[in-house]
């Protein structure tokens, strides 16, 4: 047997792949991933925008770019994050292989093993996931339909001065739905100045927003550029263009970018050229932006059939809240629930969905399930939501 | 300051990363790059096989895909790799975000801060980097014309037994150029077994051969399957197709496997879809046979004329082999020189390449010096050689 590492047997077999694989069966109503929908990616309008290019471009999308990015990539995404406030010109952009691995890259900065890190409690599984592969101590903060509790995170922090950094996707919080309020990111800059807790603010979410109204919630932190917080943004092209161009970023002080720099070169040289290139692309013809408006009111048409679903069908002691964007509800059982139970029996039925614990940084906490609406259609959500609700009456009554 | 990981300060800031720049002014020649040339890219071939596939495949080029990759690659990469001999069916198959990450994910698994690597002296710049980002202690073994020095393998061993694993690149060695002899594996072979350390075979450039008659000589040590050592063979679509699509693998035990399909989960999910879906168009059109033949023409006909050159203009007391395949040239200068020398002069008169410190283990040794003619004309390498061969006399006399 060969001798493995210490780090890698801090890595839990995910129970998401198996629930994936149930996921992919066609007999099977999946309010299990969080993928976009199949049907929606601007598969045409992106071919015909690489048909267009020269040559030279073409050729560049088959070589290696340099580390931080295709520099026309940089120079046109820069655009598209100044649109929302973001400070791009006071600090440094890093084109990364998916958000996934701006996380990584990042933990990889920050984190010794048995360091704690301070995340929200639920927590995004591929963070937990990148942060635990570094042997990080996790302490989870609760989310209220606010954002993450002050006061948890005071308690935290005053545990774990040394914390390394802390956690959260404030803009439609993977898995709770969550939109942080503007007073919550208020309180939240406040505790953490003078801390030297770096924030690392995850954005995957924020462009699908349901109501134009949310604006001010939305405004990233890293755009609010508060005093002597060192703000590491992170955000994705999984959800406005394909999660299968594996491109994301972070926009970082440039102290930290040039530890990211150096690392992202020693985990996989750049970022896909070829993908860069077609979203480059995307962006510099305008259609992003009218291609994110109309995936927007499709979302936001699957979530309202999924509220009117879970009204009609669901218990009154399951609490939940309407979302304003994103791709999730958030259920929240009765104490003491084991939603693993549930989902086996809403499997039998003919559904899936994806169980509280995996998303809590200690694993245990169970009695929460998350659905997401993003891959169906009003269809599939009317006829799976009563196998959901049926699941549950028979294991809470 | 953010207090940063004690594993981030083990990373060097990249020479690399300034001779790339200087590689890209249109005023010098670059022998530096390890990049295939852009001319050579099947540029319409691969555009042609994207318009023709249905909807269903460009739809799930955008999604998220497995993270041990598209199910469709994996089949056709292991009808590809079993032409080779290699033993597909008794081990798993990785699709990796380029090889580099493949190399990343197997120092994770391995590597404890402070723990013993063996590498080959000089080496693969990528794999040091990766290796030295987990901290791993680099133990340096010389290579010669027929491969790694099998005495000083085994002095390596003695002082080392538990050595993590020994990296190697035996087929047009980077940066030696170097194709290990059968009779070198074999050896290597022997050694090996009974020791427990595994071994990495990278095999990015082994398609690149110039002659047929090398066949036995480019058999993978992984194809002739040893008994009692685990064999972790590394390749890239890289120099077989493009580098921009970040496509590399990894063909491994189950039970090392395991491990890095989860650190890989971590990482960056998955491998870009798109670029998968390319790659798995190309090897099943077959082009890929013909491309990689047409290819390795067009490579033999740029070292023909780097080597016609070198004889004609390099001084005696340099000492380099002709390639047998491959990318690289490795000319090795009389005791004491220092190349940095000769490549500040070089620069001034308009030709740039690698030295040889940037490629020791320890990054001190530098009597050395790497020319790439891959990238490059006859006429411009025609043209570039006198100037690097006029600097090495201003410097060695």
């Amino acid at each position: 047997m060969p001798r493995f590492s210490k780090a890698v047997s801090s890595l839990r077999s995910s129970e998401i792949r198996d629930l994936m694989t149930l996921a992919s069966r066609p007999d099977i109503i999946s309010f299990a991933g969080g993928m976009p929908g199949n049907d929606l990616f601007p598969v045409e309008a992106v071919e015909e925008l690489y048909r267009r290019l020269d040559i030279k471009k073409k050729q560049a999308a088959f070589q290696y770019g340099p580390t931080p990015g295709l520099p026309s990539l940089l120079e046109s995404l820069e655009g598209f994050l100044e649109k929302k406030g973001l400070p791009v010109k006071e600090n440094r952009l890093l084109i990364t292989t998916g958000s996934q691995q701006a996380l990584n890259i990042l933990g990889k900065a920050f984190i010794d093993p048995g360091e704690p890190v301070l995340v929200e409690n639920p927590c995004f599984i591929g963070a937990l996931s990148a942060f635990r592969s570094y042997e990080a101590e996790l302490r989870g903060v609760p989310v209220d339909i606010d954002g993450i509790s002050i006061e948890g995170l005071r308690q935290e922090i005053s545990r774990n001065e040394k914390a390394k950094f802390l956690y959260i996707t404030p803009y439609f919080h993977n898995p709770a739905g969550v939109l942080y309020t503007a007073e919550r990111k208020n309180q939240l800059i406040a505790t953490l100045q003078g801390t030297n807790i770096p924030l690392i603010e995850d954005d995957a979410y924020g462009d699908l927003y349901f109501f134009e109204g949310d604006q001010e919630r939305l405004k990233p932190i890293k755009a609010i550029n508060p005093d002597g917080i060192n703000v590491c943004y992170t955000g994705s092209f999984s959800k406005i263009l394909g999660p299968g161009l594996r491109l994301g970023w972070m926009l970082v002080p440039e102290k930290i970018y040039a530890k990211c720099e150096l690392i992202k070169q020693s985990a996989d040289a750049c970022s896909p050229s070829f993908t860069q290139v077609l979203a480059d692309a995307f962006i510099r013809s305008g259609q992003i932006y009218s291609y994110v408006a109309s995936v927007r009111q499709e979302y936001k048409k699957r979530a309202a059939a999924m509220v009117a679903a879970l009204r009609e069908h669901l218990p009154s002691y399951v609490q939940w809240d309407e979302p304003r964007g994103g791709f999730y509800i958030w259920l929240t059982l009765p104490k003491g629930t084991d939603a693993t139970r549930i989902v086996t029996l809403a499997i039998a039925g003919g559904a899936v969905f994806v169980v509280g614990k995996t998303f809590d940084p200690a694993g245990e906490q169970n009695n929460a399930l998350r659905l997401s609406y993003c891959n169906n259609t009003p269809e599939q959500i009317a006829e799976g939501i009563p196998i959901v609700a049926q699941a549950i009456r028979a294991v809470c009554g």
